[in-house]
């Protein structure tokens, strides 16, 4: 944890920084281990200072790694002392990661003749290779993604509500440990799961039904993300003929992943298996993106991304197939990438038909 | 749901715009009921248009309201696209939401001579006060919440650990409708309840400790907001009077609010009583805030506020003490302001003692 800090100074004479404004509360919590910061400065000589409101000084005293606590007192605004803290050390360009527009002008009309600029690229090179430490909270959270589809198998039934399902789903994860969900859980179903962003309702899922369930669990603030999609009973062709499609294609690509290669090709050789069974108008979205202390980070796995897959990222691989008023299939495993090859962190049943 | 739209272009000529930018995604679902929009254009004659990527052209089409559906084909980026369509309109002068620092660099920049200003106050001052159809999906948030009470009661005893109390009450409030939860729950037992944020471990609760409570239920969207502090078995003196502190200051402040009161006298009437018991430096955070389709919202009710309140606003009262290396107590409640009392939404027991 320390290193990371460290790692980041070490980019600040290429940038052209000799200091770094991090304003983007997971940011500050992978730099210091501490979520309820709000501000953290890091010049590269000095020491870095976690800024936080009163209501979080005693547990950032206690928890926060890396920094020195300041408190802002009753009437103390957060970005006029941060920008005095910033002149005192007379930087001549400063690195930010992410500020609202309106603080963003504010920030720049206190800080006078300092440039500000956005250099938020610097910390996703860093967090986008997940160490050994990121790696078993990721194991683990994706283990209880798994247990959560375990249960998922279980519960999905003719008669059961969207709701029902994902109550019981979630359940079954916090009892093992997950710190509640990466996101909200989909568990839409008949024509709901040609909405790829389906979310849950309280209709009662029924025979013959395709159900996109979509769900993630948390894990010491790390995250897993996994789809499957089941059919309750017995499946038609059709419903069939696009599940293998879109196996075939999850398949593929996750064959083609290991460092070196490009993000878009992998999401193309997904896309080839699709277009050759003619659904590729239906695969609307792109085959994935990175995972860890957020649901969606970079690297970006589609048609237009400029990134290059390295060895221990974490991605997701989830093609899917969308035709409206009739269904939708994705597959969906959170993947890390290795030196020539990737390995599922996910590993739940593909199981299609279910009781 | 039409009228928010409505009410929002009536205020254009007062704020020299003649059209408003809406980027800010939880603003978009409140002006078009619809959560997955890109960006939403509202200019004062024309079609609002919303803006949507791929994935979620089929969703929006068939649930965005009051709004023109248009598609960003694979290879379009979004800010030009927009861009472009702003300049068709010619305005003078656009208002906008909310923006990342570097995308509204790149805005302002695409649209040249037509000015770009920060105009979020305009939505705030519609989003604060709640219609009727708001206020009925409140008040379903607060009943799920007083249920996930109701079964922490029964819940939270010795040797149970938090993070399984809160597994069990997160199940309570799922199975009854609720959409996920408002933010984390915290459990936080032991010396760990005087940290205001404490979240969830897997650390056993004992008899005797303080356990800080904070849970909310979401409804539609909408949301609630609620603490309670037991204490397992028999309480200390000590944790009995800062409870009847709390208590009374909680009680204080509630009675205290109606249209017209100044947040920060609301704040003031709380910390009184904590300042008559000798706990006022232990009283670390502001009296509340705002909740609604976000968990904190405006007004705030602190001691700097400059917001007076208004009926319908949601906002919660919640005093707490934190005592470092001994525990807290916060009491909170989800309260609509009247135009001559207050309401609380949430009712849940507030029996201090629970074995």
């Amino acid at each position: 944890m320390e290193n990371r800090i460290r790692a980041l100074k070490k980019t600040f004479a290429k940038e052209e920084i000799s200091c770094f404004l991090v304003a983007n509360e997971i940011n500050m919590l992978y730099f210091t281990d501490f979520i309820g910061g709000a501000m953290l400065l890091a010049p590269k000589a000095d020491e870095n200072i976690l800024f936080v409101h009163g209501v979080n000084y005693e547990a950032a005293k206690a928890e926060a790694k890396n920094c020195n606590v300041r408190v802002l007192k009753r009437k103390e605004d957060l970005l006029p002392k941060v920008a005095e803290e910033i002149k005192s050390l007379k930087p001549k360009q400063v690195g930010f990661d992410s500020l609202e527009a309106s603080l963003y002008l504010k920030m720049k009309n206190a800080l006078k003749d300092i440039k500000l600029e956005p250099k938020d690229k610097m910390i996703w090179e860093l967090r986008r290779i997940k160490d050994e430490t990121e790696l078993n909270k990721m194991r683990k959270a994706a283990w209880l993604t798994d247990e959560g589809v375990r249960l998922a198998v279980e519960t999905i039934k003719s008669g059961v509500r969207e709701y029902e399902a994902a109550a019981e789903i979630e359940y079954a994860m916090r009892r093992l440990g997950s710190e509640g969900v990466a996101f909200d859980t989909i568990v839409a179903s008949g024509v709901r799961s040609a909405f790829p962003h389906g979310g849950c309702t309280d209709q009662k899922i029924r025979k013959g039904d395709l159900v996109v369930l979509d769900v993630g669990a948390k894990y010491r603030n790390y995250r897993s993300d996994l789809t499957r999609t089941f059919v309750v009973g017995d499946s038609s062709p059709k419903q069939r003929r696009i599940y293998e499609t879109v196996k075939e294609a999850q398949e593929t690509a996750f064959q083609s992943i290991h460092e070196g290669v490009r993000a878009r090709d992998a999401d193309r050789s997904a896309r080839k298996i699709i277009e050759k069974d003619g659904y590729d108008e239906y695969f609307v979205h792109s085959l994935g993106h990175g995972v860890g202390l957020e649901t969606h980070e970079q690297p970006t796995l589609g048609p237009e991304s400029k990134d290059v897959l390295k060895a221990q990222n974490v991605v997701t691989v989830e093609p899917g197939i969308y035709i409206v008023d009739f269904g939708g299939v994705r597959i969906e495993d959170t993947v890390l990438v290795k030196k020539e090859s990737a390995e599922r962190l996910t590993k739940a049943t593909y199981d299609f038909e279910i009781q």
